[in-house]
């Protein structure tokens, strides 16, 4: 069965509609009809090969929602009809240490992503959620609760699960200070999230026309990262950090924010090394930088029920398929707030 | 009353001894008579004014046995006659959230050092171990097995339980896969107390030389971590690593040896930034690098009750205080196995 996706036909050509095959309905399958693609940065940075291990044809996309249209014979989680999401992660080797305590983000044979993984059953890469549908085994798919607006849930597959899994591995709660670095897809979404879990919330921003909206997205506080009395006057007052930012920078003005004890999480890799972080800090008051990858099938399902019960989605702006090369060069001036989303209903194939 | 120390007059000259006058015997107070004093590398620090920090003159020691020889009227811990330790605190706030759950050595106010501290009653530098007395408030004095070695216990008072803390803070358990990286004062320690948790311990050295050694400590493996074969042979193999070298060093090795969930503690502080970690594995692999510093009053006695249980000290030099200057010198060329400790009652004032 053919479909029509967004195709990367090597790492320099814009992304064109092309056809592209599914694989067979296994068992254990479900297809969806996909609704709406997030457009993730490793979106662009696979498109055009930028990590050098990009297979092309590629079409790219891991932030999916979308409806059950079939389901294969041995599928028991859901029926057709049921809306359902997607993320990172397609497949696993189910019996290393980490899938049999699910958390499968970190399977020692390596999990299988969703776009330019190699799927288990063809041999062949996988295939995106930039697309109509999808064929995934059901026991990485994730019910999506019917009543939030859906495009907003889309971004939660990636950008959210992964700003969700640290705050809640490191157990976040009530009362607990929490510092958000940078206000981008995954920054906008820690915040609602950290917020949402009863955590006072500080946004750092290099951007200080973004505070009022950080406050309008939960921040209590909003620190202009630049302003050196302004980060002197939040010394030693936080106690988990969640770090954003990709680019390279200094991690030293974020530790000082950390109480004793406090953590840094980073869960962006800079393309060259971020500046040695001063250890001296880290000795005397027994901080930590610890880094995190996305997060689990549980943890996704886990927060997609909170994210129901608290009415919390991501903010996006709409697209359709043919603006995705618009997108990816707003995404690149950091124009975006704070997710594009792919109306694959209103594309124009 | 007047006593023997050996003084630094400033940062040039020579140790040398010198009287000095101690703090009147407060209510809380033990005397005690230093039966021995282990030289830690920051004695050799301060001593020279490395860190800036120095106020002359000064008395170094902060790994101190002996014997209580006279007790305040509200001392109610020890009696005349018992043997003692002191370590790197001999003060703190008492109010603070650390000091409140036992954590001097994080104390919000800083905790009074042994010595080139501020005296809480006097308002004068507080003078070390490298004396033949020392008063200080019971409540950081702890009890010293009797049957030890009591000149190898004197290390433990510093190099030991900063090794300990983190062993005990990150719950190193039988069957626990630990990594030591140097076999120094602390290493060596770290060697012995993690094997005697029952952990298999991987030691890291440059020094294939001190392999047997490491061995006979309690190491299972020696790995030379100038050999690319030997590293990449443990990739993934560690829970915990305690990495006790503080010159200036390249940790990805480390973190690569380290399994998923894993943690690099780093006990030293580097003069110059060490390389700065590559995060990829950090957020891949969820690992952490964390700080330490010495440990706490409770634990200090954790561990020595421990070590009383399990006849561990210190492998040492015994040295006269006259010798101090020769100590210092080898000391920086690494030649000591593992620690050298002035024998006060041997010393030629
Ligand atoms: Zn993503
Ligand atoms: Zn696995
Ligand atoms: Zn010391
Ligand atoms: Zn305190």
């Amino acid at each position: 069965m053919k479909i029509n996706a967004l195709v990367a036909q090597d790492a320099t050509q814009p992304l064109s509609t092309h056809q592209i095959s599914l694989r067979p309905l296994q068992k254990q399958d479900v297809k969806i009809e996909i609704l709406y693609c997030g457009v993730c940065h490793s979106d662009l940075h696979m498109a055009r090969n930028e990590w050098g291990v990009s297979r092309y044809p590629l079409v790219p996309g891991h932030e999916i929602v979308g409806r059950v249209v079939e389901t294969g014979a041995q599928a028991r989680r859901f029926t057709v009809g049921d809306i359902v999401g997607v993320g990172v992660m397609v497949d696993s080797c189910r019996e290393c240490h980490f899938c049999q305590q699910q958390e499968e983000q970190y399977c020692e044979a390596g999990f299988t992503a969703t776009y330019n993984g190699i799927d288990k059953y063809t041999g062949e890469s996988t295939w995106g959620g930039y697309a109509q549908n999808v064929i995934v085994d059901e026991d990485f798919v994730v019910s999506v609760p019917q009543h939030l607006p859906l495009a907003g849930v889309a971004p939660m597959l990636c950008a959210g699960v992964t700003v969700w899994s640290p705050l809640r591995h490191y157990n976040v709660k009530a009362g607990d200070r929490v510092g958000v670095v940078g206000l981008g897809g995954l920054g906008h979404m820690a915040v609602k999230l950290a917020s949402a879990l009863g955590a006072e919330v500080t946004l750092f921003t290099t951007s200080p026309e973004k505070g009022a909206d950080a406050r309008r997205l939960g921040a209590t506080q909003v620190v202009v990262s630049r302003d050196d009395a302004q980060m002197a006057a939040c010394r030693a007052s936080l106690d988990l950090i969640i770090d954003c930012v990709a680019a390279p920078h200094d991690l030293d003005p974020y530790l000082a924010a950390l109480k004793t004890n406090g953590r840094l999480v980073l869960v962006g890799i800079p393309d060259s090394p971020h500046l040695s972080p001063d250890i001296t800090p880290m000795v005397f008051r027994r901080l930590s930088i610890s880094g995190s990858s996305i997060g689990s099938i549980k943890e996704t399902q886990e927060m997609l029920d909170f994210c129901g019960e608290k009415n919390i989605t991501a903010d996006i702006e709409l697209i359709g398929g043919e603006a995705i090369e618009t997108a990816y060069a707003r995404m690149l001036k950091g124009d975006v707030r704070y997710r594009f989303v792919i109306d694959m209903q209103a594309t124009r194939w």
